[in-house]
């Protein structure tokens, strides 16, 4: 497919790149050109303006990290919409409100442009393995022929229902992730401060019912005092805050959400941003 | 062994007859007494006293509900310490409090008798099938001494430490197993709020990096209405209290953990005490 790519931060670069890998035609953008060097070095062509992206291809994907930037990228000053001819289709891979991308998705619509929302869980790992896990979300026949560049960036590709359902699919994800975060944390700092040696608790609670595949994967950091970012604490911050107002606007309670949502706000203002969500554990107190 | 034990709940009743099938010789006490039939099957004496469920045992086993359980039987009237004697060993599966269990502990050494707190997990179904996770607190002597006996109940045996270790690792456990439920739960519950398709939204997500133990275990049915326990919410909350006790006690935070500790709390409070952890998910509004 000949394909547009705008966002080539540490998802959308990678995933360019395997879209190249299969065959695909594919012209990048990014605000910073430096970071298209990746793709370029892998074929892709490297716009100068987004409408420059858009010329041609059949599909425009998005990666870029919040609401806000979709909304710039596709309404705001030369943006996609200017350039947009009928019968493109938009893909935005960005987790971004579910409310807001049934509004994207209905402007465009109007433009005789489909869009599908398509965000991804899986991490930089997974975007450079393209073995990602895409939740889709918007009208089945787009799916389908969107479907070949999906099966070049992700192992896991589920259609989960009309427009924002993607986005909902990644709250609901989202949700667990920080709460089951949030757990191994807590129960791991008891532990620390019970004097419990901390390899051994580790390992008997992971493989029983305590058992995670964050616990699996975070319970190591943490007790290795590795705060390196898999999944940083300001996107998972963000996320949740897109999760809650998603939970709000349909009255799904949400008294874990809350706490998650509060914690890692609060974990980014005392600038563990840019730590990865493990350091949680780190905001609670590891070092007290 | 010779053996005595006691409590012949959902949990004694299935480990005493896995200690009879491994040929230890096992004399059963229960306050009920109709509840020692399976044991009697299976080839167990059983007592008409405390006193006679101990006499002459190597080792006695106690499976009850809390700390006053334990303190009862131990330290009441017509209790055991009446009628132990030096060199023989209590052994308490039950999940009780940390600092209680050190408190019993020293009480029995002064008496000449070692104590080892020995808190299971895995549930009825991993007592009757013998692969219980047994986290065990004591000294590393008694404990070797006592393994042939944890063997046939259990299929991951661990010495975690001094005395109260062993509960202090489960508490661990506990905590984190909350949490994970209410991360499924209120996930769930959004995704049902939101209309998502419970299958497909659970397949998805507890495929990745939300995935968990209990997600995939009480997730099908929560979606499935099943409310039937695997373990019950009365002793979740049970074990919540006693985590939350343990964890002030060493200072360690528990924003999480408060949280779980009131709900589950609340849900016994609506007369959902019976039903499995999955519950929680009908407590925060499934029907509503």
């Amino acid at each position: 497919m000949k394909l547009g790519f705008v966002g080539m931060g540490i998802m959308g670069s990678p995933m360019s790149v395997n879209l190249l890998k299969a065959g695909h035609e594919v012209t990048v953008w990014n605000r910073t050109k430096a970071k298209c060097e990746a793709a370029r070095e892998a074929g892709a062509k490297v716009a100068d303006t987004l409408a420059e992206a858009a010329e041609g291809a059949e599909v425009v994907l998005l990666c870029v990290s919040d609401t806000p930037d979709v909304e710039h990228i596709l309404f705001g000053e030369g943006g996609l919409a200017g350039s947009l001819k009928p019968g493109q289709t938009i893909v935005d891979m960005s987790t971004i409100s579910p409310e807001a991308t049934v509004e994207f998705a209905t402007k465009l619509e109007a433009m005789g442009v489909e869009m599908l929302d398509a965000p991804v869980s899986g991490g930089q790992k997974g975007a450079t393995e393209g073995t990602l896990t895409i939740m889709v979300g918007g009208k089945a026949g787009v799916f389908e022929r969107v479907k070949p560049a999906f099966e070049a960036m992700g192992g896991n590709i589920v259609h989960c229902g009309p427009h924002g359902h993607g986005q909902r699919t990644k709250a609901v994800n989202q949700v667990i992730c920080a709460l089951n975060i949030l757990a191994a944390a807590e129960g791991l700092l008891f532990a620390k401060r019970a004097g419990l040696d901390l390899e051994t608790t580790h390992r008997v609670v992971s493989s029983g019912a305590a058992g995670s595949w964050l616990l699996s994967s975070l319970g190591p950091c943490m007790i290795g005092d590795d705060w390196r970012p898999g999944f940083m604490v300001r996107l998972q911050a963000k996320d949740l805050r897109i999760a809650s107002q998603a939970m709000e606007a349909v009255g799904a309670p949400s008294f874990g959400t809350q706490l998650t949502t509060r914690l890692f706000n609060e974990a980014v203002m005392e600038g563990l941003g840019a730590d990865g969500t493990q350091a949680i554990a780190k905001f609670l107190g590891w070092y007290e």
